[in-house]
């Protein structure tokens, strides 16, 4: 006979079906919820539904946002002559922490990868082909994961850009900055040594 | 200008308020429940609500529990002479989870710690004696974590229990079976060396 009361089991194999989360994880996370004052834990539980229902995808670049267009598209601060693709919403995250990038955005929601049976109709590819008719878009980024999926998407991404007159480039990929040659894999150094660049 | 949705933001704030859940953590959980289907999100965000305001301290061991007295102490299958004080409710679950003991439990939500402002007041101490006032109780088993607020209570609630004819035993603290000496400090150790027992 199980001796855990039935809301704290519940809450337990709630929270242990979030990735990364065991069930002594679960089980951590749950004590410390219940211990939590009440409108602490409202704002929590209140978060996680209003984040579901609340957030839909961009209506442009398929992002995630609460208002359509979103803040990138409908910004009058960005260049909307340069498109960076990427895979999901958490890259585009990524990209501006960097504060590096100032063009748009378009988001995949995945990438080719026939074993997963998704194919580029399953992606938001033919909504980027849309927003190159007209004429404003000067530069495709691909930003995809250097992966067997990211690059046959950005392969398929390129000969479909590319003959429409749209320049097709690719992010760089090698050694991260402050990493050492030993820890990275033969694929990684290979990639660094036919990217390389002359010193001038 | 921050781009990322608010509802997302917030989400990803709320999250990273619970222990063991860094940014990034919870910016991963996030986008994942934002992914999840709309019924699986209501039934996390319900949990979480229903954990807190249906889980009660039992009015006889202190332990969280949705039914008053809790299970544990209305079953009739175990051994009401003996109590095994433990420090949180998380423990009576791991006390639990070696199905060795079956007598009742008392939780006195902490540990007596003068640094935190934490006295014998502040726990389930006179709970506990309470229940010594009839004569079922043959032996208290104190299993506090072996820390110096640990010990302190342990030391602190058999010099209560101890005038009052209740067997007061604490459970053995050594190498942790398929430990290995290496790996453990000296105070463990040397505890151990303590606490050793004759082979016959």
């Amino acid at each position: 006979m199980k001796m855990t009361a039935k809301p704290i089991e519940n809450l337990i194999n709630q929270l242990n079906k979030l990735p990364g989360i065991g069930s002594k994880t679960a089980q951590r996370l749950a004590y410390y919820i219940i211990d939590m004052q009440q409108d602490e834990v409202e704002k929590l539980s209140n978060s996680i539904l209003d984040a579901k229902l609340q957030v839909k995808e961009c209506s442009i670049c398929s992002n995630f946002t609460d208002e359509d267009p979103c803040k990138i598209c409908s910004s009058s601060k960005r260049d909307n002559s340069t498109i960076c693709v990427v895979e999901y919403p958490k890259d585009v995250e990524a990209m501006e922490r960097t504060r590096c990038f100032n063009g748009l955005y378009h988001v995949l929601h995945g990438v080719i990868s026939p074993q997963k049976g998704i194919g580029p109709a399953n992606l938001k590819i033919r909504e980027l082909l849309r927003r190159l008719e007209d004429d404003s878009v000067e530069e495709i980024i691909i930003a995809t994961n250097p992966t067997v999926e990211g690059d046959t998407t950005a392969l398929y991404i390129s000969k479909l850009t590319i003959p429409l007159g749209v320049k097709t480039t690719r992010i760089a990929y090698g050694i991260p900055v402050g990493g050492d040659l030993e820890y990275y894999d033969e694929v990684t150094i290979s990639t660094a040594l036919n990217n390389r660049r002359e010193l001038k």
